[in-house]
């Protein structure tokens, strides 16, 4: 029995503190800082649990927390003209859409519609556009919890061969992207790809966000690898549902040089993102001149 | 000695002409387009060969074409408020920026300053964001090439193992993306990838946009794979200097199952996407109200 800790281990905890550090920081440096306006677009259970956590982060670094829930009957226009209205409200700082929304709402306009500045989720197409262009000041805050997940190793980025397991817009591409501007070998597969083992076996990194619990094994893995599990899956356990990720955590924690668990991985800094995104848009509306 | 025509060739002509016969009939169909206004901003001799090829293009399918000419003193304010004007000109079809351009202007904004909808070289932010989203209305005109040409030898999109050698935001991320959004599987190499023939040599498709000439030899690549040359290099050749790509061609034909020569290949169809990025500008406007 070893009483060193597991530093296979990746502490999603460790970074977020740092990461909330900064952030509270700047926030007493500067004093006086705009609001984040979270939306929720009629009552779901799961989104309150999430805004909850936002809302607490967000307390504890000083940054004002604005919890608004619209009604679920409400029209795209209407939304479109609120979002609208906080763009041009020099005391919001951030907006950011919580998800899902009702059927009848175009969720990709309302993203469209908050201004990239505002964009502290950086869900806008632009805000998007200028990941592909390097300029990450406001990445996608999961994106950028992996890769800051990876930074923690130590590892040098330039060169290190990462597959990318699924390809969705909101994390797949854009952590791809990322890696690529730091300078590793980035393959992207996807639920098309002949063989994702072929990929994954030869990879420094494996970053995984498929949402399949267990996908990922040992036999996928190469021997002191990085893996980033994304994965956020509700199963059956011997008490009721538990949250697992999408990879086989203590089977791969044996292969693998370093693993983010599930809960406590990249689900805690991804909140932190979203705050230190929150800082930057306070950099930028300034820089902009649209603030003092 | 074969009298049969060398069917590895992919033959950039056959693509640009059927997609510039498509352009034609719909601009035939619509009766009257506005016309692409192309801007260079100083004199570049290597340009103006550039736009001439883009003005004869335009010309053989019924789209005007405005070749302006701005002098190189002209500052970013002015050429901001200039492509401001057209935007809201209706007359104006779309905007071309011709690079390079002198070093006090920012090339990066002003392509952000021209409006999506009228964005018909895919240079905007919002337009390359859109990529990510799999909107590609208005992709990059060279990366966009590329695609239609792999599309040509016939082969099935979804699991194909694609490896793009170039990480450009032009045309390397691009292609990547454009190619994830048919169901590839895309690896990125770069300057600073290990091994290059490593990920080349498994690869069903090799895309080279990197711009060294002969960088890829016959021991890159599998047998029977396909073979997309974007470079453009300038070389010494016994009766002067010679345009050749960045892929060994004639050794590598013996290999590769399709090949692009260069010149002859993917430039010959950068141009048609051009004007087929019109033609969509002109449907996006129309949707949106813009024009009748």
């Amino acid at each position: 029995m070893s009483t060193v800790a597991d530093t296979r281990l990746l502490p999603g905890k460790t970074v977020r503190a740092r990461i909330l550090s900064e952030v509270s920081a700047y926030v007493n440096q500067v004093g006086r800082i705009g609001k984040l306006v979270s939306i929720s677009i009629g009552n779901v259970p799961e989104v309150a649990v999430y805004v909850r956590n936002q809302a607490r982060a967000a307390s504890a670094v000083g940054v004002p927390f604005d919890q608004q829930l619209w009604d679920r009957s409400i029209s795209q226009e209407v939304c479109q003209s609120l979002i609208r209205e906080m763009n041009d409200d020099p005391d919001v700082l951030g907006i950011i859409l919580q998800r899902p929304v009702p059927d009848h709402i175009n969720v990709r306009a309302l993203q469209a519609a908050i201004h990239p500045l505002k964009d502290v989720e950086g869900m806008n197409p632009a805000s998007i556009g200028n990941i592909v262009y390097n300029d990450v000041a406001m990445a996608p805050c999961t994106a950028a919890a992996a890769v800051e997940l990876i930074r923690e190793t130590g590892l040098t980025m330039a060169g290190l061969e990462v597959v990318m397991v699924g390809h969705s817009e909101i994390v797949g591409k854009p952590v791809a992207m990322m890696l690529m501007a730091e300078g590793a070998t980035v393959t992207v597969c996807h639920h098309m790809t002949r063989s994702v083992a072929m990929h994954s076996r030869r990879a420094d990194v494996v970053v995984v966000a498929v949402g399949k619990a267990h996908l990922i094994g040992p036999d996928m893995i190469k021997p002191g690898a990085v893996v980033i599990d994304i994965g956020i899956n509700h199963v059956p356990g011997p008490d009721g549902p538990v949250v697992v990720g999408d990879v086989q955590t203590d089977a791969v924690k044996e292969v693998a040089g370093w693993i983010t668990p599930v809960p406590g991985g990249v689900g805690l800094v991804t909140v932190a993102i979203l705050l230190r995104n929150a800082i930057r848009a306070h950099q930028q509306q300034r820089a902009a001149g649209w603030i003092r």
